[in-house]
């Protein structure tokens, strides 16, 4: 049985996105510094198809976080705003013709629409069930394999929530934000984690913790 | 010329006290949880008089940031709540006839008083005219040795917020506290710091920054 888990960047005063986030800019002001560390490296350029890129620390926890996985849940904000409910003529959202997936994605929205089937593995199906929903399914399609709450930072609130997720990394970058959107709000103290490891790289410490 | 820093333990949600602190219980609700690991160690049991403990991971983070300290400035809490103003028979306290600081204690208060001179080398001054004042005074006592802020969470975030922290450690610990007192509340964004280390230790990770 696979695993529920997800990795995000946070700011050192626990923000995952800025002020003021906006469709041009829906990390927010400031937030798009919290990427800068993942964006220089080789193994998130290849994939993404950008070339160079280095090799440091934080590859090989990297390549584990994005390994092993056979789906991925997201919000209705990550596949992509645009317009909504559907329309006719409904865009693809945010990800092209060939999305970095490469295996079924489960996303959350109030708007039933038929999957979208895209090259290189990825599928988008809508589920309007809610998170367990997504869950199961993503689970079924998932196999052996574990499943990623791609983000944004309401689905994987929503997810500790409920106490449903095994395992998350978090990037901790030494920004300040100020405001904006903290990832832990109003979590109950009994969900328990425990630390599995803390690790230094460029610009960026990586804590991982499972469920204890 | 020395430093201003700080060390201070961080729950997993970026609380430095749980809920509903009370003058037996300073740290809230569940905050206890997130000084556990630094009771553990051999190195704080010692100068507390207290026996055992262990040497582990944290142990040399640990000493590193309690040497070459040659002054320390607290709030009025963390001297010791007690009676105030100070009345006729003033007491002297948490901290018992010979605190463990053993160098010059700079407190934060509206009330004025007498300097205490207590065994072993620690002094109380009881400090009127601000943070700048009190920082002046320590490093003035300090020599060419560093400053500590010893907390509380309050006289942190007033040095966090006028700039003058030079570094910082952080104790990230493996627990959720819901709500609480947090470190980073509504400070500048262009406050710069830099990542200087992340080192994982049982229970705990030490994130340690400095002033850009």
């Amino acid at each position: 049985m696979g695993k529920l888990k997800f990795q995000i960047s946070v700011s050192l005063d626990g923000f995952v996105a800025g002020p003021n986030p906006s469709e041009e800019d829906p990390l927010g002001e400031g937030g798009e510094q919290l990427h800068e560390w993942v964006l220089a490296l080789a193994a998130w350029r290849k994939p993404h198809g950008r070339e160079g890129g280095e090799v440091n620390a934080s590859t090989p926890i990297f390549e584990k976080a994005t390994a092993n996985l056979g789906a991925t849940i997201m919000g209705r904000g990550m596949f992509g705003g645009g317009p909504g409910p559907w329309g006719e003529d409904p865009w693809q959202g945010w990800w092209g013709d060939e999305p970095p997936f490469h295996h079924p994605v489960f996303v959350l929205t109030h708007h039933e629409r038929e999957p979208l089937e895209l090259e290189g593995g990825t599928s988008f199906t809508f589920v309007t069930g809610g998170i367990e929903s997504a869950l199961e399914q993503a689970k079924a399609a998932a196999g052996d394999k574990d499943v990623a709450i791609g983000g944004g930072a309401e689905a994987i609130q929503q997810y500790l929530a409920a106490s449903l997720v095994d395992e998350m990394l978090l990037n901790v970058v030494p920004i300040l934000l100020g405001s904006g959107t903290r990832l832990f709000e109003g979590l109950d103290p009994d969900l328990g984690f425990e630390q599995v490891e803390a690790i230094e790289a460029p610009g960026v410490a990586h804590l991982m913790y499972r469920r204890a």
